[in-house]
């Protein structure tokens, strides 16, 4: 008798698959384009089977929210080496993942999303919330920690979008080596570096 | 007999109603989810007038991009006052338009629609491409120009979805000084300062 996977295996495998189908579809036709339907169909999967382990699609783009890398590690580890010249760690980074052809278009769909209305929005309201700010904030002690992290955050958004997602030049043909020498210093700034003399500290 | 308006006065105002209710529901719904049937029943008009007078669904957002407010003047009177101490000028103004309660919607219209395929995400990339970083790049007079109007483009574009689209905390709730002086030094680099040595100048 040859040995067969358990139904174990076999749920991991479906899942997998329907998951790789919700992030293609997610990330070409953003949150309200993609059908459970039409993920069953790019998974290759009876259509029941995408309710069973996802429940409805916000429950399915939740879970397409576990990236194929681990934010917060890919976070840590960048702050592994300290705050000197962090800014430029970080950019090249992002750009190297929206360069990756597997996690690129889902952190793309992602940012689609966030321009929707509804369920999408808040999911990913709460990632660059809880995650991006959150993620980059922890390593940064001290008290207007969360500010500048939210400043660094418009600009790696606003890269991966004039970068990526609208795709203006001569932005998205630069290399990597490129964006992180131009846009790291506004991060290394924003995290580390002085900020608004003025305003901030009288009202 | 009683004064009333010509054929020419008339068409004027339903036209403008029709623009008004288109770029109401485009920021709204987005490009996808608008309907010339819902621009139509918004204006309070036939809903054979919208094709009469704007074709096609593309021909109403190109027509609607028509901002409340002349970007290019805008712009020019940004940088009328000089490049010193233009990054926050431009902020300035962004973060004062973005809180408009008639062009802020409809400049995050233009975005949410950026992110959408198609006909609307083009005009989208033509509209930052030819008004915005052409609009910054011709009163910077160097080679480099486009590079950097770009660059402050895609900050401004991260500003605007982080403060405004996606509201994060406590950048939305920042006050416009604070972020103009957050964020001016950003745009001021992009615009005049030391960009990248290395990179760009040995490729």
């Amino acid at each position: 008798m040859s040995r067969r996977p358990g139904p174990r295996a076999d749920r991991a495998d479906v899942r997998g698959d329907i998951l790789a189908a919700a992030r293609a579809l997610f990330a070409s036709r953003g949150f309200k384009g993609t059908t459970m339907r039409a993920v069953a169909d790019g998974a290759g999967v009876d259509v029941a089977l995408v309710p069973y382990y996802f429940g409805n699609k916000d429950g399915l783009f939740a879970a397409s929210l576990e990236l194929p890398i681990d934010p917060h590690e890919k976070i840590d580890e960048v702050f592994a080496q300290g705050l000197d010249g962090i800014g430029e760690r970080i950019v090249r980074t992002v750009a190297t993942i929206l360069d990756d052809p597997v996690v690129g278009p889902a952190l793309l769909g992602l940012m689609r999303s966030a321009m929707t209305e509804g369920a999408a929005h808040d999911v990913v309201r709460d990632f660059i919330d809880n995650v991006i700010i959150e993620g980059y904030a922890r390593h940064l002690d001290r008290p207007d920690a969360r500010e500048r992290a939210a400043l660094a955050a418009t600009q790696i958004v606003g890269l991966a979008m004039g970068r990526r997602v609208v795709g203006i030049e001569p932005l998205a043909s630069m290399s990597v080596d490129e964006v992180a020498a131009h846009v790291g210093p506004t991060i290394q700034r924003y995290l580390t570096g002085d900020l608004a003399p003025g305003p901030t500290r009288t009202s």
